[in-house]
Order: C-alpha cells, then sequence, then structure tokens
C-alpha cells in the first residue's frame, strides 16, 4: 500500500516507443511511474491527455510529472517539460477570521513565500452560526463560496507576483479548515451541521479540480481538502494531530485546539481519541467589550507587582494599550489572583484591588490601563461579569481535559506532552493557563505550542508524499467521544470553577506559590 | 476483487443519522453501497455532493443511485429521489461510416430504441486516413470531434423524444469504436497511429465525463470507453470479444472483424492472440466502382444456375439493382466460380461468360445487371481487376487465419467455432467465403455472425456490471501479434491465391462440388 513516491514532481525519462513496444503514450507514462513509484494504478485527466504526445515527442521522452494519491487513488495532474519553471503548490489554512497561504515549490517542499488576508466572509458574520445562517438564504451559500474564493485568487495573485511568478504555475493546492469552513469553500450547504444530529455533507472531501471551485490556478491543477471527523473536529485539527506527530508516538500525549470551542485529541501510534466542547468566547479575545483579536496595540501579556500591585502592560507592536486579547487577559487573571486582586471564585477584591476597582453600569470594573491623557474616553476596563464569563471558560476547558483523559484512564497530570495547536496557543503562558487551572498542572517543558499547526499540516502533505495517507489513517483511527453533559461532567465543572481549584492537590505548583 | 453489484442503478433505503451515528450524508451513502455491492471504494463528484443534504431529507434517505466502476475505482455518478424517471443509458457503435445509438434502461438493461446516423466525419473523407491527416491541420481535430459530436446529439435528442423522454435522463454511455475514431471522439490527436511505429494516444481512456466532451445528457453522465490493444486494434474488437463470450469458453475459437483492416482474435478462456492485417477495400464493397455500402438496391445475394448460366440476383428491400455490397461480391465470386465462369487464378472464361463478357476502358468487364430498359447509361459491370483485386483480398484474409492458428500450433480447419464479427459479417454467406477459400472449409453450423458486435458490447456493459472488469481482463490478456509480412508469409499467400486454393485438400466442400 505504501508508496516509494519521494515527490509531487518526478523527472522521467520513457524509453521511446518501438514497433515491438507499441504502448500508447498514456500508458507508456503511468506505467513508467506506476512501477517506479509502486503503485497500482495511476490516471490521466483527458485534458492532460490531449497534450501528451506532442509534449513527449518534442522533448524527447524526458517530461516533469506532477502527481497526487495515496492508496488506490493516484492521479497524474499535469505533465511539462523537463526544464519549465518550477511546479508550485499552494497550502492553505482556512480559519474562519484569518486565511494564511503558503507558496511552495513541490519538488522540494521549499516555502517560497507566504500571505495572508483577513476570511472575506467577516463582512458576513465574524462567527460561524451567522455565516451558517446566511448560506441558507437566497444565493447566500454562492455568495459566500465566492467571498473566499476571489480574496484567495487575489491574495495569490499578489503573492506570485512579489515572487515573480504566476498563479498558473500552481499545479497543487491543499487546504485545512474547520468543517464549515470548508464546505462553505466547497459550497456545500453547511445547513444540518449545525442542527441535531449535527451531519456534515462530507467527511472526506478528497481531490477536486481546483479551477471547478473558481480558483485561478492551473487549469490541471488538484486541491486537496484535509478531511473532517464531524461538524466540531475539522480538517484544521487533522492537520495539526500530523504536524504534532501525535499520531507517530510511542507515548500517550494530548492535543489542544484553544478557541470558542476547545478540540481535544488524546493519543497515541496506536489508539487517538478526540472530543470537542463549547469553552464560550473568553479565552478568544471574546472576554469583554475591550477584549479584541491579537493585533497592534493588543494586550498580550501582563505582570503584576504582588507588592506594589503595579501593572506592567506589554501590547503587540509596544503601541498604545486598544484592548486585550486572549492570552492577555489569562496573564491578567492569573496575575491578578496571585496579587490577592481577584479571590479563589475569581471575585474582585475591593481591598486589594484599591482605586482601579470602580462601579461600572453593569456593576464592579477593573481599570486595566487609564485613559490617554486628555482624553474624554474612558481607560480598558474589565467587569465581574467578564471574569466570570472567564472562570467558566478555563472550567470547561479542564472540565473536557479530565474527561476525555478519565475516559482512558489517566489524569491530566499523567501526560507528558502536551501540544497546543491555534495562533492563539503559541501565545499563550502555560504558567499563567496553570495558574488559573485552565491547563494542567504539569512541567513547562512539557507544552509545546504549535502555532499554525493548521498551516503546517496543509504545508506538510505538499511537501511529503507520505504524509497523504497517514492523513486517512489518523481520520480513519480517531474516535470520537460526544461529551455527555452529565451529572459527572457538571460535577468536574462545579469542581473547576475555582482558582486553580477546589482541589489543590490538582495544581501544587500553583499552591505553593500563592 | 469481484464485485456484487448486480446493475448500475441501486436503490437505497439508508438509516437516517442520529446523534450516536453521525458520518456525513456522503460517506452515510457511500458506505451503504460499499458495504451492499463489496466496493473498496466509491466516489462521488463535488456537483452530486452539493444536491445530496437536501435530496436525502426530502426522501427521507430513500434514494436511487447510478454509479459505475469496477476494481478500486467506483463512481457514484447521480442519486435522485427513489421514484424518478426512468435512468437511462445509452449504447454507441461508433463506426467509421456509420453510428449506431442504442436508448436503454439502466435498471434492468432493456432496450428501449435504437438509430443510427452516417458517421458526420463522412464530410471530410470516407476512410480513416483521409481523417487523421484533417486532423493535423488548423483547427481539424476540434472540428472533427465537433462533427461527431453534434451528429450524435441530434440523434440522441430524437431518440429521446421519440420514446418521451430527454437526453437529459441519461446517466452512462458507452462506447465502443476503432481506435482512430475514439481517439477522434476524445479530441485526442491520432497523428502518431499512422506514422512508424503507430502508437494511440491512448490505451485505456477509462472513463470521462460525458459534458466535457460537448455531450449534451444528464450533467453528471458519465462516458466509458472501451479501451483499445493498439492503433490497428480497437475497442470495436473488444466489444465484439465480449459479445461473442470467446473469452470465457473451454475450446479454442476464433473471432474474426472483416473490413479493409481484417482483425483476428484467437483464444479461449486461458489466452487470447490478436492480429490485424491489411485485407484491402474488396471485401466492404471497395471492390469496384460499383461496389456500394449494404443500402436499398445493393445487390447482396447472387445466385447463378451451372446449366443455364442465369443470374438470379437479390437486393436489399428489393429495389433495382444501383450496386453490390461486401457480401454479393463473395456470393457472386462464388458463383462465377461455380459456374465455371471464373477460373480458379478468378480469370473470367470468355466462352463460359458468353454474352456477358464485353471489353471496357480497362479490360475485360463481366455485366451483371443490365442497364434498366430505356436508359442510357451502362448495366452493372465488374472489371478483372477488381476480380483480381478480390482475389487478393480473400487470400490476405486465409493467410492471416492460417498464420495466427500456426502460431498456436493448429490450422484454420481444428477450429470448431468460428465467430464473424461486424455488420458485414451477418451477411456474409459463409458457403460462398469457403468457395473462394476466403473463410475455412468448416461445416456451416461452425459459423456465428455475431451482427453489429461492438454495439453489443457496448450494450452488455450497460446491462450488467459484471462485464466490466472482464473488459480490463480482455484487454490486458490479449497478445497483440504483429505480423511479419516475411517469405513465409508470402509463401502461403502465394497459395491462397488461387480459388479456393493451391492446396484442394484444405477445401474438401469445395472440391467435391466443382
Amino acid at each position: 500500500m505504501t508508496s516509494k513516491c519521494e515527490s509531487w514532481v518526478q523527472s522521467v525519462a520513457l524509453a521511446p516507443p518501438s514497433l515491438s513496444d507499441n504502448t500508447a503514450d498514456a500508458e507508456r507514462l503511468t506505467r513508467h511511474l506506476e512501477r517506479r513509484l509502486g503503485i497500482a494504478r495511476l490516471r490521466i485527466d483527458l485534458a492532460m491527455l490531449s497534450g501528451l504526445p506532442t509534449l513527449l515527442r518534442d522533448n524527447h521522452y524526458r517530461v516533469r510529472c506532477i502527481l497526487f494519491g495515496a492508496g488506490d487513488a493516484w492521479r497524474l495532474c499535469a505533465a511539462t517539460a523537463d526544464d519549465a519553471q518550477p511546479a508550485l503548490g499552494l497550502a492553505v489554512d482556512l480559519g474562519t477570521t484569518r486565511i494564511v497561504v503558503s507558496l511552495m515549490d513541490l519538488a522540494d517542499g521549499r516555502v517560497l513565500g507566504e500571505d495572508s488576508l483577513d476570511n472575506p466572509q467577516l463582512a458576513v458574520g465574524p462567527d460561524i452560526l451567522t455565516r451558517i445562517h446566511f448560506s441558507d438564504t437566497e444565493d447566500g451559500l454562492a455568495r459566500l463560496q465566492r467571498m473566499v474564493i476571489e480574496g484567495l485568487n487575489r491574495t495569490v495573485a499578489d503573492l506570485c507576483r512579489r515572487h515573480q511568478t504566476r498563479a498558473e504555475r500552481v499545479f497543487l493546492m491543499s487546504l485545512a479548515g474547520n468543517t464549515a469552513m470548508t464546505h462553505l469553500f466547497l459550497g456545500l450547504t453547511p445547513r444540518w451541521m449545525i442542527r441535531e444530529p449535527y451531519i456534515p455533507a462530507v467527511n472526506r472531501p478528497g481531490l477536486q479540480v481546483a479551477t471547478d471551485l473558481g480558483l485561478k490556478l492551473n487549469p490541471a491543477a488538484r486541491l486537496f481538502v484535509f478531511p473532517n471527523i464531524g461538524s466540531y473536529f475539522g480538517g484544521d485539527l487533522i492537520a495539526g494531530i500530523i504536524h504534532s506527530g501525535l499520531h507517530c508516538r510511542e507515548e500517550t500525549a494530548i492535543l489542544v485546539d484553544v478557541g470558542t470551542n476547545a478540540e481535544v485529541v488524546l493519543g497515541n501510534r496506536d489508539w487517538l481519541l478526540a472530543c470537542a466542547g463549547a469553552a464560550g468566547p473568553a479565552l478568544e479575545g471574546g472576554v469583554s467589550k475591550i477584549g479584541t483579536m491579537a493585533c497592534p496595540g493588543a494586550i498580550d501579556r501582563v505582570a503584576i507587582d504582588p507588592a506594589t500591585r503595579q501593572f506592567e502592560l506589554h501590547t503587540i507592536e509596544n503601541q498604545p494599550p486598544v484592548g486585550i486579547c486572549g492570552s492577555g487577559v489569562i496573564d491578567l487573571a492569573a496575575q491578578l489572583f496571585q496579587a490577592g486582586m481577584i479571590d479563589i471564585r475569581g471575585r474582585l477584591n475591593p481591598e486589594t484591588c484599591g482605586g482601579r476597582l470602580h462601579t461600572g453600569r453593569n456593576g464592579p470594573q477593573l481599570e486595566i490601563a487609564p485613559p490617554p491623557a486628555g482624553a474624554d474616553r474612558e481607560g480598558l476596563v474589565i467587569g465581574q461579569a467578564e471574569f466570570d464569563s472567564l472562570i467558566r471558560s478555563k472550567a470547561a476547558m479542564y472540565t473536557i481535559l479530565e474527561t476525555i483523559t478519565a475516559s482512558v484512564g489517566i489524569a491530566p497530570r499523567d501526560l507528558q506532552t502536551f501540544f497546543v495547536a491555534g495562533t492563539f496557543g503559541a501565545f499563550i503562558d502555560p504558567a499563567s493557563a496553570i495558574t488559573i487551572g485552565m491547563l494542567p498542572d504539569l512541567p513547562q517543558e512539557c507544552y509545546h505550542a504549535l502555532g499554525n499547526s493548521s498551516l503546517e499540516g496543509a504545508k506538510q502533505v505538499l511537501a511529503d508524499p507520505h504524509v497523504r495517507p497517514q492523513i486517512d489513517a489518523v481520520r480513519d483511527r480517531i474516535t470520537y467521544m460526544e461529551l455527555n453533559v452529565n451529572q459527572d461532567f457538571m460535577n468536574r465543572f462545579s469542581a473547576a470553577k475555582f482558582l486553580p481549584h477546589t482541589n489543590p492537590e490538582l495544581f501544587p505548583s500553583v499552591t505553593r506559590r500563592i
């Protein structure tokens, strides 16, 4: 089953035909590749066939092939002269908010350049649910699809221009995203994903002709879309698993993608268990009206001197503070807790908060940053209600971790490797997350930020043909565990709604510090 | 490898999804079919995916599927409501001269109606070579393709109209034709087929999306094109083998398609040996300026009273004679030989031909039919040169049969089953063909006319899914034997240039009669 294919680009020198070897042009080429790569059957498009006889003869039977596939499904996408311009690939992380694109040389998997764009569907709504409802309106689905395809086309054209090449040189594209985003991208209705029993149109979108979707790439270009496990466990997570290598390790490890939804995979090279659950918006910069995405001026790190209770705020690009992003919120809560400014229930302590505590329209609120001098607007404040929301989110996150580990008879603290996926994961300070009891009390070196693991996985499948069958294997091996919100879960959740936890023995390092 | 699929149309009732069974719509359907039919992987088009969620729910998960495939390559072409109009298939014999179309109900393989049309490429030239040269001119290939596609579209639309249906109801089409015709149909250059070493663009065109070729069928319709063995052994022959059942029989049999090219397959269920060779136009109504295709008024049967030398001519549809078709020419030669009007070298005998023998511009000629009363035009005549050409053609035919049988250590007369393929084969009188020594001297009951075996094979693959893998198996099992025109071949050919043969022992039944 495993092919000997080491690159999607294969240079080929065929024995020319003769009276004693009169195999047709197409089969001469495919058989050569089938034998060389150890694959059963390589299929060609009709469109490619029509140019093949001339291409072979003009180039004395030396050509360069671009192919893609795994198992019993291999496709010869294109053949070019052997000395033509590089054959390019495009890896895409299709995020709900941001789309990141990586331009690659398919021959060696080298990244030539990257770019990103806001998901143009933000114009319809920032969240998935709004877009799914919009897709149900007249022409809504087609419009959403068009938005993202056209946006991507523009960015790709720009990116190619900057690297002195053209999108017509792109022969393969791989795309990882959550299930809703990939459905909208493919023009498939996500309508039934949000209605019980939450069914996507497809789990394994497989290989598509890119131009069928309106993508402006080479007419022969193929699009590989990462498979999903279900409506709430998408191809971005599969890409993350691939990037982490979790599925190849002997020891059991965990991968967590923290966001409005917390998606968790636990496992090793023998088994993979996954679940997903709502953690609330608190962890994604949605904590309050001053919550923001990671952007210039967003507070991303907070330190509070326990003695003086002086705040030290770090903002992205050192711009004047305009809001606070997810990693900043976690830092803030951890520092407030350590400085005694919030108690173990997350309540603001009037004694320790002092002059920073005000009474706002919705109750007590804490001033994080004063208003700029001379400005008549308010400073940056966070209310008690928003701290309550954060506590619920972190408790949900920890409860999910406890539940999935318990299902295989271990505890979160038994883990030795903890991957944190996503851009957000890259900025979280594990110490802060541990301090508030969101992540288990493991040594710092156990935590590994994966960065944009969705993009990295998408890049890996273009760089290394051996990754392609792993994706199917991972998808098929994952057992998806429905999180039953039963009494057991609620008990765990209640116990986790304290800082760091009602059971301090679970967080010895925090207990030591407080 | 063998599937349990008994029909390309499958009615399906799926278990609706639930929280505990949240497989996506696409995989719910394909897995059901994969399990039921015993196939590894059934793939769906993106276009079909987009309608699937609504179709399934609107029809309470009861749908009708149209699929096609074999081995590891299965495709779910379409799904419809379970009570929709019948799903239709279209079998096509793509002849160089004539195209025959059969409209079928895919559910049970029943033929609903048939129609035919002249191959519109006749406007470019009657023979393959002219068309191949034309395909090499500016836009020539595209024009030739357009001609045949448009002609077919018109005929199919008419045929559907007459049967109160529409071409949009056609989901599968199978097409068998010679290698050049299928290349032109697919828009593939046949340029290299006529230049040494005679290489087609493709041997196994496989499954195509019909609308990609401009065919006006259901947008999801798939086109299966029969594979070829090479430039001179096409899918029409593979279809003929399938129809004859030669590849399933224990005893060795032979299949011959007689035309300008004689194509021969010898074999049984264990092995298949094929060859093709030029027989000249004499056997295809191209014998003379009065030679014609089988059409109303064509002389197709000839009897000559050996005593009176009276001619009894039969014409198609009993119309006044306008020419003589292939089977008529063979009858004529056999009858003339038996009546002593031509000798063993095929020379017209002045003594016995009497008043029918004239001297024309190109030497002696025989009047077959007098001019109509009062007409000033000549009657129907055949010249000596044309009899010479016929002798060469029949000698070539017999030599090919001798050569292929000799290669496996048998003689033509050892055969017990002799299939004669093609429309022409249906009209040949084996007794006449034996008399002139064109076919071996076997009892009449050994000869089986297959009729339009190309069309029949194309129909079989639509009627019975088990035929599909047989086609690949036959193609891969055939050993193609190049006919080396060496001294041995020339010796055999010289010996065969007599009526019936220089060795009368090869034709005892003829020798007895003369």
